[in-house]
């Protein structure tokens, strides 16, 4: 059968693990590394789907445990599939919902079949197994989709986590199994183990015996020290096959995209961009900049002075702090659109640095720019 | 001295007042009879000045009270005046401020001198007179400024209004002596008199005399009925010079907009646009649309199937229910789009209709598509 999601390895970087690819898709072929803008309810937050493509976004997130509820996957379906839907022709990729059923919802029960949960809208007591969760994917019809996973806590124990992995890999094979629409869509497959060694190892080499379209390294950026993410990527992504994406789901800080990426991750999302643009604190190159704040008032600079965005083209900070302030949500789009573009940017420099070999060197600039470098320096 | 305002009468239509004109300002040339988008605090609620410029919006609306509150006529100033920090650079007009005095603050006490009040956001005591109204609006820097009125209720006894009509004619006259910019800024003075055809008529009277760069009418669109609003209309218009723009002020619809060219009105603003977008309500030309109901959950048209708008050519009643419905701030975006565009648009045909001598025709086709002739309709 042939893969919808095609993976080519295009180069390496001489001193990292670092791989500039190219993922092709039903719906486009992009280069990698990227950051997935995350349009959790259909439409990432404030933007329309021309600007996401006017920055360069070549793929978007949507989250399946949201859409499910409403406005229903059975009425995705009928729209059409989610690119119909919310009008965006390129890249769509959706989670299981696992993340949000162990986040959101209330009263889990786990059993080996699936999750029975309460919807945290309305108390609705559900249902979740690894066959409803590709059926709903299904449904929603994005060009890659994940299989259920359970997502435990970082600390959990040993043998709870020992347990839940195999778990995981067991719904991965169902979820594979019962996946109708294989001709047009790719499913990732989660490798899960905390930041246990042996059981991260396990659960890689498990579901590469699977042959998924891609392989996620889920349960990270969950509290745990940025150098436990780093300990995990090492030494799990050298167990991936060179032949597929990785993505690594959850990030989207700066700092950790490009550590991700020199341990050889493919893909990242995270709602951090457009979440933080609603309290006004941006993403810049010369660090985090919280715009709302008093001394930016009479401040008639772009939010990023090295950027050439729609936001920093065309407004002040004194603008949008005043916009924040008076509550116009024209103010949250402008950094929201700031935030995305910075991130989505910043992979096109890092596919670059890739492409001349100067990935640590561009790290170190990135890092000492942010402000990264410093102790009890704020991560976004 | 060379008026920054001028205005050049076209043509008039054969069978009723309607007169289309063009509009001569410090940034741009536009076609009348039109409807000018508020932006309220310097942003037209959640649209980009490009998205305006693209339904064909020529100039907008920013209101002085809110402005001086926050951010600051002085700090608008700074920044190189309204346009310059909203990136703006087509027309704008600001209204006086005394609209939301009257209608928003708390504690009002009017003397000749100007009105003291307390402010609705932290009830600091301020103090608005004509001189410093102007002086505001100078600072703001926008193409059309009015002057200070009073805005009393339209049922108000005929005694208060006679000595508060006078008094806004004496503070228009002080307004005009106030003026900082005469070479790039032009002055309203503001018809009132509420529905007493002899105040009605003094007013404008005595205001011509005065010479302003045009001439608005105030105090409709408060509570009274439409032909009380369009009786006002038809016997004051015709005291207004032929060479002045006419500004019907807060009057925002379809049937309200027809009925005031018809009067040989020739600008119109309101924020029932974008007010009604925000609940889901959307103007169409087959009448009042709301979105938000249940019946068009699997709907999957346009708002309007005439409409040839951003929202209308791209997404779903369908979908944008759900942004709705799930509190997605896009789903507002769109129906605000349609709303504005659809009044402005309506206004590009009125101007046709003129130019054809059929509005007439126009006007009963639109009356009864939307609805209006129709009792009980609702008339937006």
């Amino acid at each position: 059968m042939d893969q919808p999601i095609k993976y080519r390895l295009i180069k390496k970087e001489k001193h990292t693990g670092a791989r500039l690819g190219e993922i092709t898709t039903p719906h486009g072929t992009f280069e990698t590394p990227i950051f997935m803008p995350v349009g959790t309810q259909a439409s990432v937050k404030t933007m329309a789907p021309e600007e996401l493509k006017e920055m360069g976004a070549s793929i978007i997130l949507a989250n399946t445990y949201h859409l499910w509820l409403r406005p229903g996957s059975k009425l995705v379906r009928e729209a059409g599939g989610l690119h119909k839907f919310m009008n965006w022709d390129r890249g769509i990729l959706t989670d299981s919902g696992g993340f949000q059923v162990f986040s959101l919802a209330k009263r889990r029960g786990i059993t080996e079949e699936g999750v029975t949960f309460k919807s945290h809208l309305d108390g609705q007591k559900m249902f979740l197994s690894p066959e409803k969760a590709i059926h709903i994917e299904n449904d929603l019809g994005p060009d890659i989709m994940m299989s259920l996973d359970e997502c435990p806590p970082f600390y959990e124990s040993y043998d709870y986590l020992k347990k839940s992995v195999a778990r995981t890999t067991r719904w991965a094979q169902r979820g594979l199994k019962a996946h109708r629409n294989p001709q047009s869509q790719g499913i990732f497959g989660i490798v899960q183990g905390a930041g246990y060694k042996d059981l991260r190892q396990q659960s890689a080499r498990d579901l590469v015996s699977l042959d998924f379209a891609g392989y996620s390294i889920g349960g990270l950026s969950v509290g745990e020290s940025k150098a436990e993410m780093n300990q995990v990527l090492d030494f799990t992504t050298p167990l991936l096959p060179e032949n597929k994406p990785r993505y690594l789901m959850g990030v989207g800080t700066a700092d950790s995209l490009i550590d991700g990426v020199i341990r050889g991750i493919d893909m990242f999302d995270c709602v951090l961009p457009t979440r933080i643009a609603r309290n006004g604190t941006c993403m810049t190159s010369q660090g985090r900049l919280v715009v709302k704040n008093a001394k930016y008032a009479h401040d008639f600079t772009p939010l990023d002075p090295n950027c050439d965005c729609y936001a920093c083209r065309n407004y002040t900070r004194a603008y949008i702090r005043h916009l924040l302030q008076v509550d116009e949500t024209f103010g949250i789009h402008l950094t929201s659109y700031h935030n995305l573009y910075y991130l989505v940017h910043l992979m096109s420099q890092v596919r670059q640095a890739i492409k001349d070999d100067n990935l640590l060197e561009f790290r170190e600039h990135v890092f000492e720019q942010y402000g990264f470098n410093q102790k009890n320096s704020k991560n976004f």
